[in-house]
């Protein structure tokens, strides 16, 4: 998994339908920025703890068209 | 996910049957160029959240060979 | 998907049994070499579309132990 | 899979479910740091073999949302 | 798939249950070693076709938790 910290929200009002209901936050990763869907409520500048690929399916769902998710907030 | 911003189409008449019907776009992410099938209909300039590996086979559909999909539009 | 340029072929005498039929096309995918089994007919030179991951067995059979594969030609 | 070796550990009270009772360590990949569950009880400054992907998840159990386990610890 | 070249092997004593009995490399792929699972026999030096992700199952067994894996030799 991969270490990040939140910097934002995404919206996007014309999409797959099955993302319907997700959260979307940017993350800092390194020097590059992913979208993650929110499984955890992530607030904006927490550090999180990211899956990536088929793991982010494991934990929003495995319907839902999305290849990271949040699934953990490090603790301070 | 990924943000890009949509550069442009691809054709390619002589492709696996699979891919009928689908639509190519080229998205800049970065410095790289990704080609991604379209789910919603995104157009030149557009910003757009792409799914990557397995994701962009839960938007396009499972039989369809493709690793990267346009299931986004980013609010301007 | 990656768009890439065919560059040579590979042989490989020695291999998984389940390899066995499949053509092996090296592409130039910027700075990297792939290889990747070839689903079209591609022939040296042509710029194609490349499938990676999952989507490589998807277009080449589940059963093909591969990760890359070539599923359209770039129109001219 | 990847050689890394094990700097620390990481908490993350709020989770998904599923991570509950994995342990997490972080671990240097070349200039990365990635987050990996432990399968084998690998302690800091070992040196240890990483499996990604679904691999990770073979390993460590598929309702388990990781993507990156720690599967050997390589001999001294 | 990847063409590398293998460089020596790696012995851990201590893993996952389910990777006894398989030989691991370390192969190198440009700047970078990956640690692979050798379905061929491959010996040092010798150029390799490595099979990542998802593929490296299909060749060396779909509970074999490895994410690279040795599938071809390329002809000298």
């Amino acid at each position: 998994m991969l270490l990040g910290q939140v910097a934002g929200k995404v919206w996007a009002t014309k999409k797959s339908p099955a993302l319907t209901g997700q959260t979307f936050l940017t993350v800092e990763v390194g020097e590059t920025t992913l979208v993650c869907a929110d499984c955890v409520g992530a607030g904006e500048g927490e550090r999180v703890l990211i899956a990536t690929g088929g793991a982010a399916r494991v934990a929003a769902g495995e319907h839902i068209p999305v290849d990271a998710a949040i699934v953990g907030i490090i603790d301070p």
